[in-house]
């Protein structure tokens, strides 16, 4: 699905970023080797580095050098990574990227070296993570902050890590709030608005801030309203938004085999969705009742979930999805116009168009 | 106990650093008002602001201008809070300065705002705590780099930020683990240089980072080998391992009233202070066997306190802790040597006497 040139680029990219990361001298100062283990964990898992990649394909595309954004993208994939430590441990989470979570490796940690109850090994776990993902948020600043090292100019160096640390960072923070607050609150309390906020939050933002910091070194400029900044962060925005949306349609209708997990347990699981509230938008009464004995009900039947499926799209909510989802990627290419041609251009169009051709 | 001057100077830092923490910009962005509640929480409730009049006097003492160190001191102290809001959670302490520890904060939010289980409400609470803590882990960084806005150079900026964050607050964390760790290692496994190395890294490391980044602020440099700046360091390292061993010593022997707290509580929770293994060591197979039957038994009666503390003072474990606190003292207050006498001079001089004379 993804065309050659990303794909070879975003190999590229992880290449560059993965050596940064494994060579950074952060992670081995410590008297317990638990916590090199731990702060390394998720790093040796793959992951496409998408965010990465925009930031120096942004940098690119203002016709920058790309070397000088490897330090803050490695802070940044870095910054992704601990928030993915804390929410494993809030969404109780015991897998990631097809290996243990960190407070599964902390509690697996504490049941081989010591010789306490289950109850005690689990609550080890949990803080060692919380305390592993502290550790990863300091690194990734100092990350970022080291790309004076690559010839960044400090006040760029400050402006960077200051808009992820007081603006970025906090955003996706209260989005993980808003999302958990959804399982709290009640169905007619939660609104369509509300969870595109979540999505935003939760998804976009540092996908905008990928692209911004991308072209503000590219540029060497601090001024984030500089209009070619704007038109990349406002880009990468959008099709973070379709991103995400993408993903919901995909949960409701993939390849169960190339998606890697069941398709419908967004169903079971009662995840609030753009989707499922646009169909609930769309339900009689009637409908409404018997969709809500599927939706969120961890014991409803293959066949349960099909019906539930299927009234979802019935109600045009999946369509509705897509529609967005294909505006918003249209709305991004828009703002490239301003952009000039150049093949960083071409990797960030291709890439936008993935977004909603993306069959997992 | 603390002399007037001192008393005076760190009301005077308090009103300096409470003022630029209640007027930061970056605690009111939110929509969910609940998350600038559990930010500005524990500011709200006193604290004697002892790392920034630390970090004051040392720029003062080296003959700098002391405004210029109040944001990076408001962040230190919110880096010191930000610990404080992840170790009571991983400590599952339920008060935090005479009111509701974070988590507790964010359990009576879901008790107030939702219809879920006591269960679901303890797991919002932790959810809560987390993430405001990682949200003032941001904050912090923000108002260490925005020391730029008070003619700090980006360079030194750049420097003091990256110190804390991939050097000291990762030997904090590291400490903070260690501490965990105590509680499921055996006891025969445990020993005082270990201990040692958790006080440093717990209390004394963020200490000395206090006063180095005043010298460094007041001394416009970022060499961190400098005289002036090692002295200082070093000074409030080893005044900072003091506190931790004064604050051990009044456990087993303050007057309860001053305290604030049972006295004898750490021999009930058997806490691993260098003052119990410094008995430890001494007592024959016999006392070690009657010692352990009260220490770390919760259910021990106070006369059995009584007799452990006085097992204690016996096997001169006391004396030992408190020779070596008045030491530390003396080989800081020697440090201050090279540094010219000021008024600033003065009260580093009057703070480290504190730290061994105080009665609670």
């Amino acid at each position: 699905m993804l065309d050659l040139a990303i794909v070879e680029s975003l190999e590229e990219t992880s290449k560059k970023v993965n050596s940064y990361i494994d060579n950074c001298e952060y992670f081995n100062s410590f008297a317990l080797p638990e916590i090199t283990d731990g702060l390394k964990a998720y790093f040796t898992r793959g992951g496409k580095r998408i965010r990465p990649a925009l930031a120096l394909w942004a940098c690119g595309a203002v016709g920058g050098d790309i070397d000088k954004v490897i330090p803050a993208a490695s802070g940044l994939e870095a910054c992704h990574t601990w928030t993915l430590i804390h929410d494993d441990i809030i969404d109780n989470d015991d897998t990631r990227r097809g290996d243990d979570s960190m407070h599964i490796i902390g509690e697996k940690f504490a049941k081989s070296n010591f010789y306490t109850s289950s109850f005690e090994n689990k609550s080890f776990g949990e803080t060692y993570s919380i305390l592993i993902g502290d550790m990863l948020h300091g690194i990734s600043v100092s990350m970022i902050l080291d790309s004076v090292k690559v010839g960044v100019s400090p006040e760029i160096a400050i402006e960077i890590c200051k808009l992820l640390e007081s603006n970025i960072a906090l955003s996706l923070i209260e989005g993980e709030l808003l999302d958990v607050k959804f399982e709290y609150m009640k169905l007619e309390d939660i609104n369509t608005d509300l969870i595109l906020s979540m999505i935003i939050g939760k998804t976009a933002v540092l996908i905008k801030y990928a692209a911004t910091i991308g072209a503000m070194i590219g540029l060497n400029t601090t001024d984030i309203n500089d209009k070619r900044i704007l038109a990349l962060g406002n880009f990468a925005l959008n099709i973070g938004i379709a991103f995400q949306l993408q993903d919901d349609i995909l949960g409701l209708i993939a390849d169960e085999k190339e998606l890697g997990k069941p398709v419908g347990s967004d169903i079971l699981e009662g995840k609030k969705t753009l989707t499922a509230f646009y169909a609930l938008e769309k339900f009689t009464e009637e409908e409404k009742t018997k969709f809500l004995t599927i939706f969120g009900n961890s014991n409803a039947s293959p066949e349960d979930v099909k019906i539930a499926v299927k009234m979802i799209i019935d109600a045009k909510a999946l369509d509705r999805t897509r529609d967005m989802a294909e505006d918003l990627v249209k709305v991004a290419l828009k703002k490239l116009s301003i952009i000039e041609d150049s093949k960083y251009k071409e990797l960030l169009i291709s890439f936008a168009n993935y977004m909603i051709e993306r069959k997992y």
